[in-house]
């Protein structure tokens, strides 16, 4: 199996919608792609936060039909040595900033299609705007190079092989001594809910189980529940969320004002077995 | 005349744009239905509001050519045994949650496809994701079905009928005994204007003319305009805005705040020949 | 080279998202152009602000392919004998309400496509929906007249010449006694970015350099930075925005905040060695 564009890209930017930004990306890729299915997968990232925008693209991105490319345009260092970059693998292609936003796209490569994923440093202006501007590459560089693909512009030609990426920090929970995994708070949804770094997986690979104690702030949450409607009116539980990720709702209400807390805010979470003394 | 899809599916939800939910959908119908043509209606419904929903998918559907499908996703009681529908006439086909969504839907359409209305509870996990989710049923059961509905696949195969739906409380005004028509806004659009539920017809059902008096909190408003324009500027009036609706608007200015008011508030409507002692 | 509509037609309205009215349009529009390629340009424009809606268009416009029709519905004036009208040039139409919105395209066509600038006012029923509201003109008659026009409907038939239009006030700047440019903040982006209606071609060809100084509320600022990473961090400074116009940015801050501005703001700009006595 090898990549095949299935003519759908899907656009990721903290651009947010009032401006023409977004719209002038898609008229670049309109103008050389001209059959292009965009899909505006979302503009609401908070400017700048490349971990939102990488934890929102796992989140989503396998929906999509095998063959999709994702352009990620949340680029706070636009016109500094920042290198663009383009990752594929025989199910999508991803075309952006090399500034750690891919690097749970990376993550699941890695595991999923070993010896399969490609990625190459953008480095051929042939297949950008004649004129690249110094504060618009997703207008100048990642649109023109995902409307190249679309139209079937064979990967390699793109640029050079690069074998490492920039990492992202704070995209995965740390494991402290104490068997306490330490999370972070990635993305904050609309109806308040929090969602972690932490995932179904991590919970597993560290033998936490649906009896576990959460500890945000001054509040200490005990035990998973299934769905919002299961857990207690009012006041914040945690529950494993549809994109298989911790997070902690308030049942008809709304967990981060309630809690006080933003993204980025540190959690720790742990098995309800540990009873013992705990040395912090 | 009997349903036939025409490619286009339109979304409406109170997801808001700044998560990854709506993307998801569309991944999710784009990969069962390759050559969808998604339409987002809205995405701004007030969170769980139903009557919103309801009035804000009546005063649109009609525009969309026949053979659309119309999927909403405003579902406070998802994870709880609230019934997943699907209901069809000749004219569109509605996905979504039983829980009055569509009940404007209905009354349209048991007067203008008496005996042309089927509705189903949706029953056939074959046409879902394989996995479904506790919290995100648009993603694993609503979109899945639109985009076979839009394949072909027969309306019947997807569940079994059903005779009556859960009405939504709200959706329509109530007559008072006094002649009065008690409604309550149901949705304020970006303007400012407050958008009844009370429509042309009510008014001309109930003997309402044109000279009505309408009173809401302290204020009471003489007489329809027709247009914006035409009104005082910078007091409320009435008006029948473009969805048929009365609604109460400021000329150059914002109605809500002027008022006070949000959506679910009160107001009385009469005739003016009511001009004799009222007891209320 | 004549106009031929290439099937994509974009939207620019200050109706915002959380409304129908924009799926409607849309609905309005694919209800008679069955395949057209719908493409929002931005919902975001402030309230009746047409200066912000032509800059924004007028900053976008030329990255879509040639073919496209943009309409535009930024319409304080609905319901009053504001004439509604078309465009066209060989690259581009455009279909609106005759309010100034369109004049900076005028200034563009004028320039490029002499001779071949095409306006005429709308007076064709026969191209609009059956029933014209007085408040939603976008619906039924901007939608509809852009759908023919992708049909292949002949722009000639859609109404009856105009020799000039109504023109938008603080669109562009005035030059001052002084040699000094006047101008004012046409828009601010998410990033707070204070984009002003001042061109890299007004600067050029009042031999206003690279060494100019901004005079906004108290602040003068000094010369024009590449990027907003070559500025200095949290204090305000210039540059050549992404659309060719004058910007006022702060490195990793709010520009329009830190200033205490709003659209529609004057500025002052001249050149640095303009360094005589001032009389203002």
């Amino acid at each position: 199996m090898t990549f095949r564009p299935n003519g759908i890209v899907t656009l990721t930017t903290d651009f947010g919608i009032d401006d023409a930004y977004v719209a002038i990306m898609k008229g670049v890729l309109l103008s050389i792609a001209h059959h292009a299915m965009i899909v505006d997968y979302t503009h609401g990232i908070a400017p700048g936060n490349v971990v939102e925008a990488a934890y929102l693209l796992r989140s989503g991105y396998r929906y999509f039909p095998n063959g999709t490319v994702h352009v990620v345009v949340v680029d706070p260092g636009v016109g500094s040595n920042r290198r663009a970059i383009a990752l594929q693998t025989p199910e999508a292609t991803f075309v952006g900033p090399d500034n750690g936003v891919f690097s749970l796209i990376v993550e699941d490569a890695r595991r999923d299609w070993n010896g399969q994923l490609h990625m190459i440093e953008l480095t051929e202006p042939r297949f950008w705007l004649p004129t690249i501007s110094a504060t618009f590459h997703g207008r100048d560089v990642f649109a023109p190079t995902a409307a190249h693909i679309l139209n079937g512009t064979s990967f390699g030609a793109l640029g050079q092989p690069v074998t490492a990426l920039t990492p992202a920090n704070r995209t995965t929970p740390q494991l402290l001594d104490s068997g306490v995994l330490m999370g972070r708070i990635v993305h904050i949804d609309r109806f308040g809910n929090c969602i972690t770094n932490i995932t179904q997986e991590h919970l597993f690979e560290h033998q936490i189980g649906p009896t576990l104690v959460l500890e945000i702030i001054d509040q200490q949450l005990n035990g998973l529940f299934r769905t919002y409607a299961d857990g207690p009116v009012g006041i914040p539980m945690c529950l494993i969320g549809s994109s298989g990720h911790l997070e902690i709702a308030v049942c008809n209400g709304h967990a981060a004002q309630y809690l006080g807390v933003d993204i980025g805010d540190k959690l720790r979470v742990r098995a309800a077995e540990d009873t013992g003394p705990r040395h912090e």
